[in-house]
């Protein structure tokens, strides 16, 4: 039985935006409540992710601000923020509280500002993303994001000869699908030549294997199962596994196989009662190139080593057996922290509606997300599927 | 039936301290561990909540750190931030999460340093606390959060002739039941002539009306009410409120009635089938004297407008009729903003146990905390009981 239900969903361009983050918020919001037919007043809670508002434009305890905003004072609002897995988490405690009878209509979503928009310059941006990392012991090594995962994909190409050109199949293909996705960052597509020539950022990765900065906001209305039916297109979520890994990296086992995923993969397709084999698509965390590649065999979806060669066989394109990122992905869609994890829920339900438009995959019916934060740390799986 | 039980507590002195965020959690943690009589290994998960870290030590992402550092990597964690609030917020989503099934046994708390000892002097401190405020229509006048309770205050001396030696009467009694614990920030007590000498920081408050910057820990274990029963000193949470307020503060209905208390304790007394009249004690919220007299009104602890009375009278100390933070409340004890939630949590825990040593009160089997976030925004109120 499904433990959940989307039965709105919306988002605003991921760019840069002159808005505030509330503003931002606003645009998601009421595009999930009029996709869901429903008013301010129909929702219980709020289950709102923002990762870094406090640094960026000194703002926090932004959940009554924005409830505020939309009409919904008095309800229960709690913020959440686990670096880039911020709203999946939210998301995660909306499905258990709309399956405990908690509330029973609640909207889930998350908003973030990371451009220049925020006052704060991209050396400050990328100082205040190295905040997820570890504060003793891997930021004074000047360790930031694009090395922290420079690092897990140098270990991955060392085991399983991982290649640069198959990092830049993976940019490739999520330009070529941001370009079919009128809300992604970028809308060009790239050539495999374009990408190696891109400069160094953190050996391996050049500027095309870096997902950028953006300003957005998405959300979703949730309900339970049994309410689901008196909505006009339920998307069922029937599995969210969510678990940690050890941080620092140095103490993790194995940097190269992101175990959090593995296990967080694990949870979600016992719930669902299923495996990595019924999944037609997905929506994964490749705030780098290397990164889809880790997850995409995290999830099983192909076998350990062979994310790299999957991307460059096309494996993972849209016509390949198991599409990846149809949305752009982080790397072309962008990466407005608090909201990428919905942002992945949002694509997952218009794709198995067939509301997806331009980047429509053909007939998929079941679909799983991918969202990590931190050091490898923090990942939320979601499997959702077309109501039977 | 009580919807969840707390079996251990633990915090540390609230103070100021040299050691990093986590290692101020790990002393917290194990003592609620060791209270509890469990070990890391049998958390399933992290309910965890810190403030401002992001802006305070460049700190986000702590969630998982924290797991990491006592011996708990790969179970589920959050990090929730709802201002002041935020560590109570934990503890209402953990409680909902084991009275669901979700987990059995979780670890909830907080922690936060606000002194120099992060970096931050107190007027940057005093910036990044406002954060909690609107960004857009508050930060920009300059109001800080002892302004924002003062205008609150000023309304309730207005419509209710409260006076400046009602407030002093607050700070006396707070800081005499602060000198009677051990983990108070403040452990001398101050008379009347004092408070009322003290400088003037934004009119009606004086230096004396205004809890301190400090850095600190708390933590509790909250098992489902049927596991309760194989812990050796269980204690019953009957009811959770959470409610929140509209922001800014110039669109609120009546600024001196704090309506989010109001609505959390209703909720909080209907979920226990209790009232406000069978409280028999109280933590509230009293990060200035003033803000202690709008809670204990709000929550129907006094009537309307005496809540400056009932502490010139001495209803409110320890020898009253209602006996209001005998912790010595964030006035005396301190307000490290993460962990000021459970730590009022863990002030209940011990108070009912009957542990609560030189401040134990005499005989008490139910109290109830109110800690609130922001604006007067973000309220949630708990009820714990005796087990019967």
């Amino acid at each position: 039985m499904p433990r959940a239900a989307v039965v709105g969903a919306g988002m605003t361009k991921f760019s840069v935006h002159d808005t505030p983050m509330q503003e931002l918020f606003d645009e998601a919001a009421f595009a999930a409540l009029d996709d869901a037919g429903v008013s301010p007043g129909d929702i219980d809670a709020l289950y709102f992710g923002n990762a870094m508002g406090g640094s960026t434009e000194n703002e926090t305890h932004l959940g009554p601000k924005i409830a505020a905003h939309v009409g919904m004072s008095g309800i229960p609002v709690q913020r959440f923020e686990d670096a880039c897995a911020t709203s999946s988490n939210a998301f995660k405690n909306a499905v258990e509280a709309v399956e405990a009878g908690v509330h029973d209509v609640v909207l889930v979503g998350g908003t973030e500002r990371c451009t220049p928009k925020t006052g704060k310059d991209t050396p400050e941006m990328t100082r205040i993303f190295g905040s997820a990392s570890h504060r003793q012991y891997e930021q004074p090594t000047g360790l930031t994001f694009p090395a922290v995962f420079a690092l897990l994909t140098k270990r991955h190409m060392h085991v399983h000869g991982t290649t640069e050109e198959q990092l830049a199949h993976v940019a490739v293909k999520n330009h070529g699908n941001g370009a079919l996705n009128p809300n992604a960052h970028f809308g060009k597509e790239v050539t495999v030549e374009e990408a190696l020539n891109s400069p160094v950022i953190a050996d391996p990765f050049r500027l095309m294997d870096c997902c950028p900065f953006s300003d957005g906001a998405s959300a979703v209305v949730v309900v339970s199962e049994d309410a689901a039916a008196s909505y006009d297109a339920p998307v069922d979520v029937s599995g969210v596994g969510h678990a940690t890994d050890v941080i620092p990296i140095g103490d993790k086992a194995e940097i190269g196989v992101t175990q959090a995923a593995r296990d967080a993969a694990a949870q979600a397709y016992e719930q669902a009662d299923t495996t990595a084999d019924a999944m037609e698509f997905a929506e994964v965390h490749d705030c780098f190139t290397g990164a889809e590649i880790l997850a995409i065999e995290a999830l099983g979806l192909v076998e350990d080593g062979q994310g790299g060669v999957a991307a460059e066989e096309g494996r993972t394109a849209r016509d390949g057996d198991i599409p990846i990122n149809p949305s752009g992905g982080l790397k072309a869609k962008g990466h407005p922290i608090g909201a990428t994890g919905t942002a992945q829920i949002v694509e997952l339900t218009e794709q198995i509606r067939g509301d997806a438009g331009e980047r429509q995959l053909g007939g998929v019916e079941r679909g799983v997300a991918h969202n990590l934060g931190g050091d490898s740390a923090t990942t939320v799986v979601s499997v959702m599927e077309a109501r039977q």
